[in-house]
This record gives C-alpha cells, sequence and structure tokens, in this order.
C-alpha cells in the first residue's frame, strides 16, 4: 500500500505544483451577507473547478461548514463528493482527544467523509494521534509552528533542554512517523521557523498557511520548506475570493501563486 | 449579565450536584454494531431523561455526532433542543485554530448549537481562545492536565522556568479570565495534578473528566477540585451504559455518583 507521504510527493512531482487551495467559503468573503447555503456550495465548487487542474490538494476547513450544523455538513459531503479522488484531501479539523474519542473522529473524517489526511492538534499526546496514523495510506499533519500571531504564547515556551516547545513537537512527529504518513503545519509568517523545524524534521512533509491574507513569505516559504523535504502550500482567501470572484479571477490568482512557487523551486 | 462561572456555580449550589453527565453515545456503547441513529437518539434522549434532575450540567462529546456526519449533527441540533435552556451544556469539541477560524466555531457551538460552555484546546494560544470569551455568558473550559495516558507527552514537558507546561497553562487561563468564563480541563486519573493546578487556579472552576471507565479518584479529585473553587465531574460512559442500560439502571448509576460526590463533599 502507498504511503500518504510518497503519494503526496509523486502528486507534487506529477503536477509540478506545490499548491494546496484552502476552502473556508463564508458570507463575509463573498461580501454578502445574505449569501444562502445554495450560495456557498456553488462558490465552493466554482473555485474547485477554476483550480482543479492547477492545485495538488484541498484542504477544506472544517469550521467554515461546522458554522451551520447539520446543514454545512452536508455542503461538505456534497463538496468531498465534488473532489472525488483524483485530488489529495486535507480536512483542516485540528482535532486532538483522548483515545476512545480520537477514533470517533478518525472514522468521521477518514471513513465518513473520506478525507485522505486531517490536521491534528499535538496537546494531549500520542495516544490521541494514533487511531489516524494506523493506516498508511491515510496521513495527519501535526501542528507544530501556527501562522496566527499568539501562536508564540505556547508554541514558543523554552523547555528546560533549551529547545523551543515546536521544537520538541517537530520530534515527536518524526519518531512517531513508522507508517510515513505524518506531516507538520509550519505557518509561513515565521519563515525562519520553517527553518528550524526543516533542521529537526528531514523529509517530513510540511503544509505551510498564512501566504495571502496572513502576510506570510512564499519566497522563503518555498525555500526552507523544500530542503530536505517537500512543501505544500495553502493559500484560502487570496484564491477563494480573489478579484470579482470570477471563474476567471480565481484561476488567475491561483496560477499566479504556482507560477512564484515554481520560479521559487 | 450573569457570568457563565457564577452561573455555574449557582447552579450546582442550587442543585447540591457537581455531576457532569457526559453524552458519548456509539453502538458499541449500546454492545449493538447494528444500532440505527434512531437507536443512539433514542439512547441519548434515556439518558437525559434518566438523569436530568441529578445532573447540574451535560456535555455532548462532539466526535460521537461527527462520526455520522450531517445525519450525526442533526441528532446533536434534536439532542440540544431536547436538552432546553436549564441544563448547563458543554459542547466538549476540544477546537483550537487561528482568528478567523475560531470566530467560525463559535459561531457554530454559540450561536448554532446554543452550548453555554466549550472545551479548547490551548496550542495556538490566545487569538484562538478570544472569539470564545467575549460573551461573559458563554464560557470556555480549557484543555490544562487532560486524563489520557499520553498526556504526560506534552502537558508535562519541563520548561526552562522549572514548571510543567500544564502550570504555565492554567496561569495563562488565570490570566485571560477578564470575564469571569474560563475554566480548565484536569484530569481525576492524576489527582495530585488537581491539587497543583488548583494552587495556581484559585477559583477558576474544573471540569474533571476519567471517573469511571478511565479509572480516575473520584475522592480526590472532590477534596482537591473543590478547595478554593468548584469541581464538576463528569461521568460519561459510567452512567450512559451502565447495567442492562435501562432508564432505571442509568438513574441509579448518577444517584450513586452523586452520592458519593455529596459524602466526599
Amino acid at each position: 500500500m502507498q504511503s500518504f507521504n510518497k503519494r503526496l510527493l509523486d502528486e507534487i512531482k506529477r503536477k509540478n505544483s506545490h499548491l494546496c487551495v484552502g476552502l473556508d467559503i463564508n458570507p463575509e468573503g463573498l461580501n454578502n451577507y445574505n449569501s444562502t447555503l445554495e450560495d456557498l456550495k456553488a462558490h465552493t465548487f466554482k473555485v474547485i473547478d477554476a483550480t482543479r487542474e492547477l492545485a495538488v490538494a484541498f484542504k477544506p476547513n472544517l469550521a467554515f461548514f461546522e458554522r451551520w450544523g447539520s446543514k454545512g455538513f452536508k455542503w461538505l459531503e456534497e463538496t468531498m463528493d465534488y473532489l472525488g479522488p483524483e485530488s489529495i484531501t486535507i480536512g483542516d479539523a485540528k482535532r486532538g482527544d483522548i483515545g476512545n474519542t480520537a477514533k470517533q473522529y478518525a472514522m468521521s473524517l477518514f471513513d465518513h467523509f473520506g478525507f485522505d489526511s486531517v490536521t491534528l492538534s499535538p496537546y494531549l499526546g500520542f495516544d490521541s494521534i494514533d487511531s489516524f496514523i494506523m493506516q498508511p495510506n491515510k496521513g495527519i499533519f501535526l501542528l507544530c509552528r501556527t501562522s496566527n500571531p499568539s501562536a508564540k504564547d505556547i508554541q514558543d515556551f523554552k523547555l528546560s533542554s533549551d529547545e523551543l516547545l515546536f521544537e520538541q513537537i517537530a520530534k515527536l512527529a518524526v519518531k512517531w512517523n513508522k507508517n510515513d504518513n505524518i506531516g507538520l503545519v509550519v505557518g509561513a509568517t515565521k519563515p525562519e521557523e520553517i527553518e528550524r523545524v526543516r533542521k529537526i524534521a528531514n523529509n517530513l512533509p510540511m503544509l505551510i498557511p498564512g501566504i495571502g491574507a496572513q502576510g506570510g513569505d512564499l519566497k522563503k516559504s518555498m525555500k526552507y520548506g523544500n530542503k530536505n523535504g517537500v512543501a505544500l502550500i495553502n493559500i484560502s482567501r487570496g484564491i477563494s475570493f480573489a478579484g470579482d470572484l470570477s471563474t476567471s479571477a480565481i484561476k488567475d490568482s491561483a496560477k499566479q501563486f504556482l507560477q512564484k512557487m515554481r520560479e521559487y523551486n
């Protein structure tokens, strides 16, 4: 069975693309506070159609679907059907719970929704991620150093070993990666930390958010992220809500990001 | 406006109950792998009916609903309607995401589902919890020292200040508790750590899971948790799946737990 990390690497090479399109669709992004769920769904499908040939992966953000309850989850089910099995899918859920509960989340994200991989939070330790890494063809991206301003509150705690907390998380991820299906989330807003993590986590794929609306550095993210491993660059709002929200504006924005990634590679 | 923590304290006194009933209903618990969603829903309502007079709070565990996708979320919506506004509700979701996404989760859990409070993971820092603590009447329980065996993997990291990571999380919670609506999750499986956290977090309510199936210590949890603050003791499987799964078996189990809590108070 092909491991998740191997599949990701092969697809990045085959498509010559490091682009992950984040699906974070809300009325605020559409500049229409009266958007119906049908409007949100139509825009989701538009983004997928416009970027399918360019993106190597799609990352639906669960929060934007959960906001609408059962009807939002119906929209997520339809989105997963629409994506189909060709594109690599990442369920951006950031779950993290005790073993028995983690099992239910794995059943939700892998078996029910059919994601190929998910983002997970490390705070509860190994038994909170175990259920997600048992099948080599399903993968996880463990939160390591995130892109938000408050990431430093906890992730930058200095340990008695003189390392920072996020560096220890990277070490644990390397240790736990027996099935070649663990990657790390490292934000583009602090690219020097991508470099620090890369020194620890050779060969682990990195999911790098924070480009675009959050102001991260694409050039450095590509440089550090792709050294001794592979970087998957996520763009959400910068593509989904580009220009006049038309298919061509979305496609043009995705093309521009992809062109820069190829240039910096 | 009454703060969440004040409401919780008042209700605990009024009902003379520290019991929180966790709703983690699955086919495995019912010993019936052919359970339909209707069976799961019927059992959920049975547990609520059997314990409504005894419990001060109910804690639906989102994972057990999400496992079934949109239909599971429908069941959660119906469960919240069934609980009504009288009981205090805790959405056990353990979310934790960047600011813009945290907002969507707050809309989901507070506005859509109508929870009074939620569990949150601290790994992303302040801007991941900010959206959840703006309204004083809505509260959070921040993960501090959890009840699972792997909790130690990360939560027990020793910091350069000589404290353990979970102790620093408790300090941050105290600092962030401007609206009197932050509590902490501290597992009953390591009661001496409840005592350590209590020394830092005077007056913050503690949600204490891990009694029952996980083998935590109820007597010590009550003793340390209720000193300089209030303890809310969660029981899930030990009540929901008690005896022959009948209303009377469920009620008897809840009564026994409650009686012990009153004895140890």
